[in-house]
């Protein structure tokens, strides 16, 4: 059995962001030269997220909309866990969302779905933060 | 190790639909031989979810009623994604019903407590879908 | 390709909790004495959650506050999946909180970011249930 790590650095320019991360997914595979295998992609950060979707504007507004719904960013004071800090939201929203994904490695290459794209989401930015790039397999 | 992989195909006949896949995954097990290790299911499509419940209709009624309050299909204007299509709320749900499920193989067996059944889980049918079934071990 | 699993007791005194789990689950992989690979860590029960985030007090209570909004308890009566059991709203919270995590392991630890940490999410308490931790790699 092969392994393979490596961490991957990100700054979003702003507080929420959504950040097609597929390139540098399919980067790592071909440097871990792991044929057949499971990726497991994470992010680091527990007010941030890796998920798969789709690499279109108008739903990338629509989550935005959509989580702002769910789980509102003000009034900060609305959540006990905004003592200090100011990002309660990004911890519900990254729930939604998800940490991780697994994706099959077949042939060496990322096995997707037509539409599938690997974004790493950003709900407490304007800082660097680390997203886990795990690889195993032969 | 070992790998083994299939794609299994799935027309839902209609928008919305809770398929219980287990069967279908246990025959994949038992082909692949593979008696330790992890198994990965995952949607190909980014409109539908992969996920673990109980095979309950009152259940399946319920995530219906609560999916289209958190994320309502119509009116489907009040999505950006919605130019050319009408299935941004698909995009949503699969979101809070998740993309994958990774289960332990164990003894050649699904490693799983009681009423633990994997669904394929569609919010955009009447059209064939793929899910990817992944196990690696030995 | 070696591999690891063990089943952990938990019981919550009430219907719902939130229980850091992340001591046991690093016991357990020191146990299995693997070094590279990947560990699952799965609620074998369809009410209950396994997801990695802050263990701040403030953030569990805001938790709370938030699925009960999501997905609320009362009345039992809107859910038809109450007939015999009052169980409903805690097959929706889990679908929030997720069922599993998958975690990197290298140099025979969790490969974590600063302030990631494992908590079993217990939505319907009260009586003792099931973690599932497996382990493979080398």
């Amino acid at each position: 059995m092969e392994s393979y790590r490596k961490e991957l650095w990100f700054e979003a320019s702003r507080r929420r962001e959504l950040i097609n991360i597929t390139s540098n997914i399919d980067h790592c595979l071909k440097e871990s030269n792991i044929k057949e295998g499971l990726i497991l992609v994470n992010a680091m950060h527990i007010t941030a997220s890796v998920f798969i979707n789709d690499d279109e504007s108008g739903l990338h507004y629509d989550y935005e909309v959509w989580l702002e719904k769910l789980a509102p960013h003000e009034p900060v004071s609305q959540y006990r866990h905004n003592g200090y800090e100011d990002n309660a939201d990004a911890h519900l929203k990254r729930q939604v969302m998800g940490r991780e994904v697994v994706v099959a490695v077949t042939d060496g290459k990322l096995h997707f779905g037509t539409w599938e794209r690997i974004f790493y989401g950003e709900f407490d930015g304007r800082r660097k933060k680390r997203v886990l790039v795990k690889i195993i397999g032969e």
